[in-house]
């Protein structure tokens, strides 16, 4: 009878709502009654994108909409940056070398941010860049990368902004459009808070016309075939009717919230994670440009940070994340996205602080909660 | 978006597997299906209740349960004695007034347990009552009564010891056989974890013998009848049977978790939930025979316990009770009963510090979670 909870930057928790209509009979998709139920979740896409153009529904996740974002733009021998700041962002270069692009890159030291400088000075001594490839949100680092800057240097060039917005879209403030952003991506089991398995992607104009000359090969990722589909309230390939039907339910959530408001709340519960963990005396992994949506923080001396998150979830029920790499069993990364909201905030909170007492760490049980109290009570009159 | 929690002494909320099997399309109540789900109910049940008697399973709420023991095993005229210390101590003595019975009454200050040499002297100046009424757990006034010294009062006697086990039977351990309890009933909505709707009572072969005079008038809740119908694997009237169908499931989660380890579970949010409390600087309304299921707390001076209910409810989403009559606005109540687990007695906890000090209650913020961590912390290895 233990509960569970899933504060790992994704899956996140699914709403009862989307829940109960997911767990509806299930509908054939070339019926007007499916046909209705997309085009509703295509406009209210478009509002979290914040853009004016298409948000293209795929039936994968969030890397299948990072391979089509490079087989439709680019073609064999075309050369990108990526920005590498982490597990995602040399994901990025790995796609491109594999489709045989050249590759530039940006190493970017786990924790930091690039900086628009170095992307600026890249792009000036390579003026053949075709795209920039970066994350708004870097999950494995818990980072967030300068998109808005990054646009101001694209923007004038004939080279492309295209940006991993996984664990960014629907959390922060990205909009689209305004910033000039040429290809934004996102995933469902994040912001979305649905199961895994869709993926959503937005052209920019300035991209839909580069699309035109891609001669990368490319079938069931093809951005211009779904477009001309959803033109037709109806997509290229069979889409995944459940989750499509959850997102819409999701996408309602958001409507009668608002974005200001959800970012608002995002945002404080980031902020009550981060003094939480402070408070505790943990080091942040990433405190100048802190995700949106996860908060890594270094595990005290002398503790396995990879116990630590074995413990939270088989004997506590709190499911957090690890770090990757050179960083296994150095951090922990905790996430604030999704269906998430202030109790699970202080949920995640003091069971970390329980874990780490009982590891033998020097906290006082309490502290970290009320540092985030003090944050999360902001929202209440 | 804004989640909700339960805290309330009943209902609770209801785990996911009983959810999902009352979800499940109806089906036809005198039918070998249906059977089979209700004899495998009434047997766990009997584990719950610790007795080898039948366990009647009745369409009503526990109130009903209450009233058929009244009407089950007594005459008009016949006295009994009522343990008022509390609005359901109340609730017997008025059920037996309507019924016609003679009551005797001893009234105890909310807040305390009735003292056994009360009731001892009472049925030794009056050998004509024939029923001593109880609760095990005062809801309204978080106390518990010792069951175990009352029965050790009326085994020898030719009284009935009819206990109110609401919020007691499933919560803590009430051995109904070994202890000598003649009547024991509960409720689904407590610690039974389901929606409101159904009652349990059981009764000892003393209590059958006497119910056999029993002349008050009943239909409905008629326990003989419901009796042989249990000998049928079915009820007399149309059972409750999506509430039967998700009690099943609670009932099978109880026989994986164990008695024992259930009861040590909610012993354990009972203590942290008092000791968080007092470490905030509230007193405490029952500190020497709590509730095994809810703790009730004065709010500071100057604070409004009625609206403190309706803010923590309506504002931060956490439903916790408040007072009743003269302790209306004076108490909060607060329950670790039912489908509840170590992060909801955290986030209770953390919900009454943001919000009494949104009241301006002098609280440290994080002292009452720091107190309820210590305690459960117990938990883990």
């Amino acid at each position: 009878m233990k509960k569970n909870y899933l504060l790992a930057p994704g899956p996140t928790p699914v709403p009862e709502s989307a829940l109960l209509a997911m767990a509806k009979p299930m509908i054939h998709h070339r019926t007007p009654q499916f046909s209705q139920i997309f085009k509703e979740t295509c406009e209210m896409l478009r509002d979290v994108f914040q853009t004016k153009e298409d948000v293209l529904i795929l039936a994968s996740s969030g890397t299948g909409a990072m391979e089509g974002s490079i087989t439709n733009l680019f073609s064999a021998g075309d050369e990108v940056l990526a920005i590498n700041g982490g597990k995602f962002g040399e994901r990025w270069g790995q796609i491109s070398e594999a489709y045989g692009l050249k590759v530039h890159w940006i190493k970017v030291e786990w924790g930091d941010a690039v900086e628009a400088d170095d992307v600026k000075k890249m792009l000036d001594e390579n003026p053949n860049i075709k795209g920039v490839l970066t994350q708004a949100s870097e999950t494995s680092t818990t980072v967030q990368h300068p998109i808005k800057e990054l646009a101001t240097i694209t923007k004038d060039r004939d080279c492309l902004l295209i940006v991993d917005g996984i664990t960014a879209v629907g959390v922060a403030d990205i909009p689209m459009d305004e910033w000039g952003i040429d290809v934004l991506l996102s995933g469902s089991q994040k912001a979305f808070m649905l199961p895994p398995g869709l993926a959503f992607v937005a052209l920019s104009q300035k991209a839909w016309k580069q699309s035109e000359t891609s001669t990368l090969p490319k079938y069931y990722f093809n951005f211009a075939k779904e477009k001309k589909n959803i033109a037709k309230d109806t997509s290229a390939y069979t889409p995944a009717v459940s989750l499509i039907i959850g997102l819409r339910e999701v996408l309602l959530l958001f409507k009668e919230t608002g974005l200001k408001e959800m970012f608002a709340k995002m945002d404080r519960l980031g902020r009550a994670t981060r003094a939480a963990m402070e408070a505790l005396g943990l080091k942040l992994l990433a405190p100048k440009a802190p995700s949106f949506a996860v908060t890594g923080v270094y595990v005290p001396e002398g503790v396995d940070g990879a116990a630590l998150v074995k413990y939270m979830r088989d004997t506590i029920g709190v499911t957090i994340a690890g770090g990757q790499d050179h960083l296994k069993g150095k951090i922990i990364r905790i996430a604030h996205l999704g269906y998430v909201d202030t109790f699970d905030t202080i949920t995640v909170v003091a069971a970390v602080e329980m874990a780490l007492k009982k590891f033998g760490a020097d906290v006082q049980l309490g502290r970290g909660v009320a540092a985030a109290e003090e944050i999360l009570s902001e929202q209440y009159a």
